[in-house]
């Protein structure tokens, strides 16, 4: 039946026919594929601020989301904040763990490798010399992170790091992280 | 009076005096410096999951957060998901946006800088054909990010570029941006 043939029959909950069409499109119009994200920031007092993401554009198209998602940083007690939200860091960690996780997700409806279960550990290392400048041998920045993941999925032993490729490999958080990405940066007076 | 010498003047919102007591103890003691940041992830489906912030490590304690922070991740429609959260790639410039006000903040304020107000809008240019392995030639993170900051402080225009430099020439996350950051990644069957 055309209509069946025609329906969306996801895999991982990805709807793989229209992330086919999605890549004919791109095939066919290579510029509906860049895409600008944004999000605007506001101070409170000391280590606590908000962004807001509202709007992003791609396809040719200037988008919002239904609501503006807000988001939330802070500090513990121990780095001179309120404990109020997870900090900064901590965020990073969440942006690269999601990233990866939706790009093996998506990757292997792509491929029609059904996955049941996917957790990970994401964790990194920090000398807060770096930031509070008493070691200029010790960068600011996490100076490794580790990455453990439990998958479950109908691949045989032997194919569950190729699983895991899938997501380090296509993520764009992990590909901006691991190799790092041009930031300018400009002020103007409020 | 000695009680009121030593309290907490706080700058910024950051008590500067425990600032200064922080630096003290580090250069006393190197090895308090080392923190370990983590979240843990679980997958719901397709793009959506959701990290959680419940521990770290540093100055040689095992610390908690007063509650585990939850963090979710979400794609817009567009990019097949179901628009319930801000995504993977909007989470990232939450994490620079946050990290650098914060850096900026806490460092003017043991300058004795005043701040009174901080926006900022950071805006990533991401190509889809990177994600969808249409093109080797375009890499699958952010190709540049823009930052712009509004700033009211106690210093002349000309000083202005310099407090932003406090900002992204110390934060753990501009720095692990900017510059990349090692990544180890292990998988085990669930």
């Amino acid at each position: 039946m055309a209509v069946a043939e025609r329906a969306s029959t996801p895999v991982n909950g990805v709807a793989v026919d229209q992330l086919f069409s999605t890549i004919d499109a791109v095939k066919e119009t290579p510029s509906i594929a860049k895409f600008k994200f944004r999000v605007n920031n506001q101070w409170a007092t000391g280590s606590q601020n908000c962004s807001t993401a509202t709007a992003f554009s791609g396809a040719h198209q200037e988008l919002s989301h239904p609501k503006p998602f807000k988001l939330e940083a802070d500090e513990p007690a121990i780095l001179l904040g309120k404990d109020t939200a997870a900090n900064p860091v901590e965020h990073l960690l969440h942006a690269l763990a999601s990233c990866v996780t939706t790009s093996m997700v998506y990757h292997a409806a792509a491929r029609g490798i059904q996955i049941d279960k996917v957790e990970s550990t994401f964790e990194g290392d920090l000398d807060l010399r770096g930031f509070l400048e008493l070691d200029p041998s010790v960068r600011q920045g996490y100076q490794g992170i580790r990455a453990r993941f439990k998958v479950s999925a109908n691949v045989p032993d032997d194919q569950l790091e190729e699983i895991i490729r899938l997501g380090t490999g296509h993520s764009p958080v992990y590909d901006s992280l691991a190799n790092g990405v041009p930031i300018a940066v400009t002020a103007e007076r409020a």
